[in-house]
Formats: structure tokens, sequence, C-alpha cells
């Protein structure tokens, strides 16, 4: 060989000798997330002032990285690995998942053809199907994994706009006079992503119609089939329903079942997100809450919000994948191989070309834990956030806002709004507990959310017993 | 503390243990990627009959999944990593970039709000400020880190579609016979990511022209305003342009400052898809293919092609990203927060609520080759770029098919596309080098792409001469 140039990469050397450094140093981060604020107590442009504003131009020893690292962005996380981080959904990645994303990144292929990697393919295809025996879903859902729930749920919005019958979305589009005037219907309760992907695919904020939900925030059937029916007669053309199992406030369960029935009266698509709750469908007793979702066009739950996989992992599942694949396939000339049909090349089923081999560290979690450990740790949540709600209710302080069927607790003082926002900010402040709040019923809510693998009903207890504490200092107490 | 389960999550020391091994299989995987065919030649569905039908119920030892890598896995993997992969656009990884990977993962935050870690944000920003720089982009240009191009063009062109003036695309939605009917451009040669961009936000295929290019496979900007003159005058609305610096089959490079006047005189928005080319451009001597750019709206480079960083890391830059932020801002009350408009909210900007922390990454590769050194890399690909480029011209059997701007040549075989693709199979089957294809002028056309870290002029050269051995092995020959 000649014309080597000297070091083109870290050499592998070096790269042993950090990777063991950078190791250790998660390994140390990881055995005491308790030492840091949960939530960081630094102010806008604490971080950025401390960076050179140009990039360097001649190369810096890693040490000086790692010294960065302790001191200039340590400081600025809020810590999601920390015990007490009890705010939106409380998400944990786990050893194995970090180590599988260690080797995604040393493979660093991509994923966008069979052949391009026929062990990613292959190893997607596969993990996601066990993922869907470990929910109880039919064989006939096919999974693809995309980076997030919001992705999902816009993949979905779309391919149930593809599925519009008697006229051709992919090539007409919906912009225009002769194209018809779509709507969607989800729940008030239901997340943002909705909104957004709906926007995305063109519906504007007219096409998307919220049903009113029960007193338990579920969507209410009657509601919905009513609203159907109105813009039936009024010229729309409805084609969706996206219904939650978990919503983001509360965690309330739409009944997917009853929904269902009016999405295959009508014709419309029906999506589900499950995108939280989804993981707790792995345990016997909780499999309940995904009646109906046999039904479902689509389906999606994130292993990256509770089931102890890194971010990011969203597993979407299709019962019609070849009507999303009409909706994202263009191959052009310089991405056609001879495998054709008889693989799948994922890049047909989405709008990313670009595929990072996410399905390696889902592959180690559920094998380092095995399903049983797996669901021991989600039955720990369910009972520690049980646990909780009981203690709100035995303090006549305090109210239960909303049913808590997993590990997520809406509660508040009974006081106004400004004691309850009062309150949380300064058990946020002490850093040593982080929660965050939403709006039920136009009063601000507190909520306690559970699902950092490293939480004990010690964590939970002290928790508690800060509220309890900073309590006694709002003025309405 | 009491009642603290046995073991929640693998031990720091169990993690330290592992991740030693797992660096080390890393660092032994790096230092010899050649020791495997480059294109796997496994057949489909090979992979998946070597894995249990069904999850595991107990946990299983970490050492057993180190086996099922190199049994398993590694067999089923098209080595990006080899410095023999001349297919598609050739990326890389880097040491460090593994490495900060390997942190992200340890971190596990999501940056969907400036609070939930202030570092994730900033470092964003300010990484994304660096890379500006060293693109001689103009300071208007603002940062946000998306996956992949793919999804910054598919913002791109939802801005694009919100900058509309007359008309609320956020609150109507362009279904319906009050929306105006959309068109945009983009060239014959353009990435297939717009077609799925447009296609997604409801444009459809006939909202799509594709405008023809010159010999050199550039957009035709008379063309260009050709067409925008017969779409006003038959009452459609143009909106958008999207132009390429590096095109996928050929590299070229599209005209932006001509079409950039064009954009101006009718009101369309400008995005630039610089998404491989654009890494060139921290070269000074190739400064000069971004001219035109400061009149962009949006401009697109990927980091993770040919900057070292590993997949996924797409830069996304936006001079009017008020208009960004309209298209995609929902803020529901469970993610408002106290710092309000003072702080960035990367959330608002993109479809994506759950975040990864990318920046890292990107940070350390910056830091630890430098910017000269970065230059030096790429500036070498060029260099062997050109090198092969002439050994193809110097050869009467074949034909450089394509100016080659890059480290990307496309080239024939003077002989039928049955011969051309025999040779293209040959040299793949071969495991020793990947090369793939393109159409030009609706003849096969071979594509020979560099962009590895590890590649050096040994491995060209002894890819043209397997090249030429094969051909001696062509009917035609």
């Amino acid at each position: 060989m000649t014309d080597k140039p000297p070091s083109p990469d870290m050499s592998p050397e070096e790269f042993r000798e950090w990777g063991h450094r950078f190791v250790d140093w998660v390994a140390d981060y990881l055995a005491h997330p308790e030492r840091y604020p949960v939530l960081s107590q630094v102010k806008p442009g604490d971080i950025r002032r401390q960076l050179p504003p140009a990039p360097p131009l001649k190369p810096e020893p890693m040490e000086a990285m790692l010294g960065d690292l302790d001191n200039i962005i340590v400081p600025g996380i809020t810590h999601w690995n920390h015990p007490a981080f009890f705010a939106y959904f409380a998400v944990t990645g786990s050893g194995p998942g970090i180590l599988g994303e260690l080797l995604s990144a040393g493979f660093n292929v991509n994923g966008m053809l069979w052949r391009t990697s026929p062990a990613f393919t292959e190893l997607e295809e596969h993990v996601l199907d066990w993922l869907r025996q470990m929910l109880g879903l039919p064989p006939d859902f096919k999974g693809i994994v995309y980076d997030t729930a919001s992705t999902s749920t816009f993949h979905a919005l779309a391919a149930a706009r593809e599925a519009i019958t008697g006229y051709d979305v992919s090539e007409q589009g919906i912009a225009g006079p002769d194209a018809p005037r779509l709507r969607m219907y989800t729940s008030s309760q239901a997340h943002s992503s909705v909104d957004k992907a709906a926007m995305a695919i063109g519906l504007g904020r007219r096409g998307i119609v919220k049903i009113p939900v029960d007193r338990e925030f579920r969507m209410d059937p009657v509601a919905l089939e009513a609203a159907i029916k109105t813009d039936l007669a009024d010229g729309w053309k409805p084609f969706c329903v996206s219904a939650t199992i978990g919503t983001t406030s509360t965690t309330s369960i739409d009944p997917v079942a009853e929904i269902a029935e009016i999405c295959r009266r009508y014709g419309l698509w029906l999506h589900v997100d499950a995108a939280y709750a989804g993981a707790a469908a792995i345990l016997p007793e909780m499999r309940w809450i995904l009646e109906g979702c046999e039904n479902a066009d689509s389906f999606v739950m994130n292993p990256h919000k509770w089931l102890f996989t890194p971010v990011d992992f969203s597993a979407f599942y299709c019962r019609r994948p070849d009507v999303l694949k009409r909706a994202f396939s263009l191959t052009p000339e310089y991405l056609k191989t001879a495998e054709g049909d008889s693989v799948t090349n994922f890049m047909d089923y989405g709008i990313q070309l670009g595929r990072r081999f996410r399905s390696l560290k889902f592959w180690m979690v559920v094998r380092y834990f095995g399903v049983e450990g797996l669901q021991a740790r989600i039955r720990e949540h369910i009972r520690l956030g049980k646990l909780f709600a009981s203690w709100v209710a035995a303090d006549s302080r305090f109210e239960v806002a909303a049913p808590a069927p997993f590990s997520v607790v809406c509660f508040r003082l009974k006081a106004d709004d400004a004691a309850n926002q009062k309150l949380m900010d300064r058990v946020n402040a002490s850093g040593k507990i982080f929660i965050s709040h939403t709006r039920l019923n136009d009063r601000l809510t507190l909520r306690f959310a559970i699902g950092n693998l490293r939480t004990t009903e010690d964590h939970v207890r002290m928790a508690w017993d800060l509220i309890g504490e900073f309590r006694g200092q709002t003025p309405n107490s």
C-alpha cells in the first residue's frame, strides 16, 4: 500500500483507549445520577457563553472534551436518568440499550434497502414481530421503526389519506377545487403531534375535529359519530380517526372498540396512538387496554418511552402496508436492486431515505431483561403510581384530578391555580424532583409520572414528602 | 432506603465491564473492515431464519449477544465502513463521532424544550453556527438538526407552503375549493426525497414540475421561468423551487444564483439541497459551489454524509425561522414553560416532538479533526475522484458519463446496458468492492463514490484494476 495518509480516523488503539474512558464516564454517571439537580439550574445563554464562537482550526485533545463534558455540558443537563424525574413521561434507556446504540454507531450502516444491510432489515422486521407478540396484536400488523411517535402518526395520516377511495391522492394531491375537503377526528385530549401531522399533510386546523371527552377524559363515541354525520351532510370527506390509549395529560383510554365500529361503518382509517401506555399491554393483567386495536389500521407505541430503550425508537404497525407503500414509494433508478419485491426495502415505507440501525438496541434490551423482566419493572411502576395516588387521595389538602390507570397521576392542591403553580415551581427549583403540569377542566393540574428504571418507592415517598412540605409554604395553605 | 428492587438496570459495574467488551469489539471491527465482503453475501431470509421466532421470557447473558453479533449479524452487514465501499454516497462515521453517540445514549435526554436540557438546545444552536461559518453562509441562517435530508426538505416545503401570502395554510389547509392549486419546481435530476416531501404535504405528483437539465445535468433556469409563467397563466400557484448542489446521480450543481433571482422575481421560496456536496464548501477552493445560496430561504447539508459524523445528522438552515415555526408550533398546556420566547424550544420547529441529543457527536468530530483536518480529508477524496476519472478517460474501453466536480464519478463501458449491468454485478459479487448505478440519457451508468475515511489511493487503484479485469469477461469485450 502506498500514499496512505498518516491517520485518516482515530486509530483503533486510540478508539479503544478513549472508548474505555467514555464507558467509564457513562458508568460513573449512571451510578450516581442523584448527585445532580434533576432540573438543570442554568439560565438561558449560560452554556453558549462558555463555548468558543468559532470552530477550532486545529485538532483538540480528547481529554479537553471529557473535561468540557463535566464542566459545561452536565450542568446544562436536565437529568432524565435521575430517579426523581417525574415530569412529562419519565423515560429511561438502560445499559444494554446504550451498548446497542454504541454498536449501531460503530456499524454506521444505512438500512434504506435490504441489500444495504440485510441484517438491518431482517432484524427490524423480527424484533417488531417480537414486540407485536408481546402486545398480543394479530400477525397481520406489520412493523417498521420510525424515530418518534410524531413521525409514526404523520405516516399513519398520510396512509389514511392515500386510502381514500375514488381519488388518486398521490397523483392529484389535495390542493385545488377538485380535491375532497378532508376531515379527521381525534379527541380534545389527543397529543399535539396529531394536530401537527394533520397540518403537515395539508388539512389545516379546520380539517381536524376535536371530539369531546367524557368525565374520565375518554373520547365520546356518540359525539364522534354525530360529528361525522354533520360533516358528511356539509360536504366534508371524513377519512380518519386517531384514538389514544394513554393520553398525554391524564393517560385516559379511548373506547377503541366502539370507535373501530364507527370507523368500519363509515369507511374511515383508524389510527391508535399508544405511544406511552402501549408498553403496559405486555402485562397479561393490562392486556385489556388494547381491546379493539385488532381492528385498527395503524398503531404506534414507543419502546423509547416505557420499554427502557434509549431514544429514539417508535414502533409503528400497519395492517395495510401496501397503502403506506403507495403513499411513499418512489424508487429512482439509483436505488433499484435485483432483489425487487422479494425483500422489504424500508425506504419504500416512509419519508426518510436514510435509516439508522435502531433494532439492535431493542433486541439487546429484550434479551437482557427477558419479557418477564420487562413485565416486572412495568408492574412495579404501576404499583408505585397507584401508591402515590392513594397518598394524594388520603390527604384532604389535595385531590386526584383524573383516573390513573398506569403510572401517571394527575393531582392538585385544593386551591387556586396560583397556589398550584407556586407549589410546582418550588419543588422543581429544589432540584430534588421534577414534576410537570397540564390543564384539566380549565384548572392547572400537576402531573406525577413514574417511568425511570431506578425509581424506587423511596423516591416516590421522598417526592410526596417534599410536595407536602412545600405545600405548607403556599399562601393558600 | 427500603424496597429497592435487586437490579433495576444493568449495574454500573456490569455496564463498565460490558462497555469495555463492546468498545473492544467495535475497535477490532474498525481495525479490519476489509476482512469482510463489502456487500453482504446472504440471501433473503438468511438472517431471520437464525433468530428465535418468539422473544425470550428469561434474561439472556450478554456473552450470547456478542456471539450472535459475530455469527448472525455481521454476515448480514453491507459494510459501509469498508474502504472499498464506493456505492451511493460513501459515508463514514469516525471514532469521536461514535463516542459522541455513546454519550447521547447515556444521557438519554429529550431536547424538546430548552428546559428539558439547556445544554442540548444551546449546543445544537452553537455547533450549527460553527458549521454555518465553515460553509461561509450568512449569519441570518438559523440552524436546526433533523435526522435526514428527506426530513429537512419536507420541513422546507412545509415552511414554503406556510409562507404563501394572502392565505392561511395552517388554518385553512390546502384541500377544498377555496385553496390555491399549488405547484413547486425542481430539476429532473433532483433527489426522490423532494417528490416524497411534496407528496407528503399534499401536492401530489401533478403539483411537482420537473425542470429539464442542460448537458451537464444542471437545472435550466430559462425552462424554469417558462414553466412558472405557463403555470401562472393556467391558474396554478407557484410557491417553491428546490435546487440541488451535488445531485444524487451525477453531483451536478444547479445554477443557484440565477434560480434565486427567478424566485425573487416571482416571490417563490428557494430551498437548496446540498446534502452531500455541501461539505466540500468547507474548502476555500470549493466555496464557489454555494454561490447564490445566501439568497436561499432554506438550505440543507448532511454532516452524516461527508463530514464523518455517524448517521443521523442533517443540518437544516432557514432564513425565515418564524415561518417554519408558524408551520409547526402548537404548544399544548403540558409543554408550556416559564422561559417562554426568551429561549429556543426546538419542538416548535418541526414535526418531531422527541429529539435525540445529536449535537454532541458533531461537536466532538469537529474538535477532534479540527476544521483543517476535515478540509484535508475532503480534499483528498476529491483528488482521488479526479484520479479515478482520469483513469476512466484514458481507457478507450470506457467513458466518463458526466462532469465529476466532487468525489463521485459516473462512467460506463462503451457497450450496451447489459454489458454494464454484468460488469457491475460481477465486481459487486466479488465482495471486494461495491459500486452502484444510475441512468443517464436513458443509459445504464455506473457510479463510483468516494467518501470513506479509510479509503486510500490503493483502494481506488485496486477497484479500477478489478473493474478492468472483470470487463475482460463481459461478452461485448
